[in-house]
């Protein structure tokens, strides 16, 4: 872990605007609560668009479900007295503590047994006032519990996918009663961590999306599932990682025919996923598939595996989840409810698998932040944030060289040219060397200065962030320049 | 109100995927809580984007805050202990009712006092029971308790403005310590309504947008303030109330030189207001600005209107507030946080007072579904969702006439070039015919036919939803004929 990494991209990240907390700040701040200032509200709305676009292009439709449903909801996910944190107490000043946080180190078992967790307590001592724990671990709930009308209870969904399912009757009528068919939602979610850490990685309020395919079980291998076949990605399966390998650069295709995963939807949905990621800006070769050990898998998974981030700060880690969750949910919720939920397809009763894409957004959004968040030491020029153009908060600046002679409202019209196709801001204030060190630092990867010349010859000054190069184009070629370098067609330094 | 239109704008709305619930159906539902289907989706997505364009147009920043606060924000708020609901209780069968839906008619004093409500007690009825009531009027907390930690207690905000507030700040640094500046909200509240009701307009969950305006307040008449000074509005001022006038239309600068309100920038924030709604496709003859009668307004307002729109179903209705809310809310927080709450501006420690424009995202939602649907009967032929098309969940419906020939690849290659520019769906399934008429119940405004010609001519059917005319053009020309349409530039029986 690279703790100076992290205390940079916290600091540049409260300074620049992108994100405060806890909050609310000025009470003192509560542990795992965050706010997303002006740049980072940017950043995440980016962010959230790119996932929605992905997901829309390939077939999913988007719903919006309540943060908060009914105890027996809970009950019917298995959320309920199951979704718990092990807590160890100090028989001295009585503090509580997330027992393996405080028993274990970083790298050790992700989720260890009570059992487990039993047998390291006679080695630590309280982190507080440094007593020995009492000889127990006790389960605290993970659940949000909030009162609803005068006399019912409910929780705040601790995750989207389960409301996501509860309309599926709803669903097999808007999609006309055919099979597959998929929908995702974008919303919050909230666990009552007790030990919030690691900033935006693990917190109690949290963004979370998640995408279902709800897909005929005979129908796993269809060739509808063949589109990102010939695409090559980072595989690492439970065996190489047994076999303490790297993991292996192959196309999705060939990943199947190894038999890496048991059916081509899975397949499918990994690399739809592994392009979410790619599409919020996350570089290829920061990125690996691996696959969930027998003993990690939830038991009702077929088959789970991870997208994994290599970030500066933390090193690998956990983004986003790929299960075949099979007909669990479906089943259960049929079971509490007492309705009947299948599909009717051609007289046959059928109940869909449900292939899930789960991840939190608050995390892509620290991504980025860990990523590409290039801290200069003075000596070294001004700190620069290198975000992928079509991510920014802002994708150009526009700057009037003067604050007179008519120099801002032709920078204005400029903007007003662009703006419709661009995320634009406008800036008339110090000099012009500061403008673009404060636009550098937001990110935004061009600026463009309105100078005497626009106003006799139509050009202007585009600079680009990463290069700091300049170059004089038409002020009438802006938009396709611009659109042509944002989409990477061309890079900075060919552009005529 | 008409029940008849509202029952079909709910059996339309559900029937169709735009909304759902109460939620969650299969397991009875929560009143007040709703889902919102993948047409809904896309027509709430739609109007969240046109407030955040029109806010950001107009200076603001979006910021998102967490929807969880500790006590202490909510005892400075004051909405700890003063927000709630009166209940009366039957003697017979101790139902608890919402006292003022139940004794006064729908017509009558939005906040009745207590006082008020008890003299009606003996003219009223048990709705469940035919019992009388208990001669007492208790209060119901509309607060949304949950437990954070270990032992904290927080509320569920209900309102985002509060929220909003607290980074006061890190705007300041943000902003470069200049006044004025601009922040708002779009994200979710909860109020534990007793008695939700009336669909979407009074519910328990739901998505608010509320911007703030800080404002030096020796400079609320700044000429800033003018960019819609020659707009026209609907001004319903509690003078003309009292006369019983009809709201009189007129330049914002004319109801400033009327004094119809008392500076500036309360007018500029008037009209923004009314250009939201204007922006999410509410048409202008729907709407009217009504001022606040002194006993309405908040005690620590100096001005309050609402923007009103009339609903089909339910008349004239209350759908956003603008309140010059002054220095009360930075005073609060800076007392019960003891924190200096101030912006120093040249030497002089400024206060800045708020103006807030406060509205609920569901409520638009409704207004669209409420305008909008042109109901048939069997014999008159379809219905059609007649959303304007800036708002409509899709833009463009593309069809192959047949799916053979080449037909289907056309078409979604018609569909590639089309679909960064607009909300674009391909239909290929059942009849030409079917397809327009689920496309107009949808609110698709055009909708592309895919045939022979296209192959050989490079030209396809263009067909109008609301006229049911069809042209045949060029598709090479689609980009820059929809464009034209969509904008207004064109209407389609100029098209050639």
């Amino acid at each position: 872990m690279d703790n100076k990494h992290l205390q940079d991209v916290l600091a540049f990240s409260a300074q620049k605007g992108f994100v405060w907390g806890p909050s609310p700040e000025i009470y003192g701040g509560m542990a795992g609560f965050y706010t997303y200032g002006p740049l980072g509200k940017l950043l995440k709305n980016n962010i959230e668009q790119a996932i929605r676009t992905t997901f829309m292009q390939n077939m999913f439709m988007e719903v919006e479900c309540p943060t908060i449903m009914p105890e027996q909801v809970w009950k019917a996910s298995g959320h309920l007295g199951n979704f718990s944190d092990p807590v160890v107490t100090c028989s001295k000043c009585h503090a509580t503590f997330r027992a393996d946080h405080v028993l274990l180190a970083e790298e050790e078992a992700a989720e260890p047994s009570d059992e487990e967790l039993l047998k390291r307590i006679p080695e630590s001592k309280c982190p507080s006032c440094g007593g020995e724990f009492e000889n127990n671990i006790t389960r605290h709930d993970l659940m949000m519990k909030t009162n609803i009308g005068l006399d019912q209870t409910g929780y705040l969904r601790p995750e989207t996918a389960t409301t996501t399912y509860l309309p599926f009757l709803r669903y097999t009528e808007f999609f006309r009663t055919k099979l597959p068919f998929g929908v995702f939602q974008i919303g919050k979610a909230y666990r009552n961590e007790i030990s919030p850490r690691q900033y935006l990685l693990r917190v109690r309020e949290f963004t979370q999306a998640e995408a279902q395919w709800f897909v005929d079980p005979d129908k796993k291998n269809d060739e509808f599932y063949s589109s990102f076949d010939d695409e090559k990605l980072p595989f690492w399966s439970w065996n190489m990682q047994k076999l303490h390998k790297e993991p292996e650069i192959m196309t999705v295709k060939e990943a199947f025919d190894k038999k890496l995963f048991n059916s081509k939807v899975y397949g499918w949905t990994l690399a739809l996923a592994y392009n979410v990621f790619l599409n919020m800006g996350v570089p290829a070769e920061k990125m690996r598939l691996r696959q969930h050990g027998p003993d990690e898998k939830a038991f009702y998974a077929a088959d789970a595996w991870d997208v994994e981030v290599q970030l500066n700060s933390f090193g690998w880690y956990e983004m986003c989840g790929i299960h075949d969750r099979t007909d669990y949910d479906l089943t259960q919720h049929a079971k509490f409810s007492k309705k009947e939920l299948y599909i009717n397809i051609d007289g046959k009763k059928i109940v869909p698998h449900v292939l899930e894409i789960a991840f939190g957004v608050d995390r892509p959004t620290f991504i980025l932040l860990d990523l590409f968040y290039d801290k200069k030491h003075v000596t070294e020029g001004k700190s620069v944030f290198r975000v992928p153009a079509s991510m920014s908060p802002y994708q150009v600046g526009i700057f009037p060289l003067q604050k007179k002679d008519g120099l801002p409202e032709l920078a204005r019209k400029v903007m007003d040219d662009l703006h419709k196709e661009f995320r634009v801001f406008y800036d008339e204030s110090g000099s012009i060397g500061k403008r673009y060190l404060r636009a550098a630092e937001d990110g935004t990867p061009y600026c463009i200065t309105v100078d005497y010349d626009s106003k006799d010859k139509d050009t202007c000054t585009i600079r680009d962030r990463d290069t700091e190069e300049q170059k004089i184009v038409k002020i009438t070629d802006l938009n396709k320049i611009l659109a042509d370098l944002i989409s990477y067609k061309v890079v900075f330094k060919d552009l005529k």
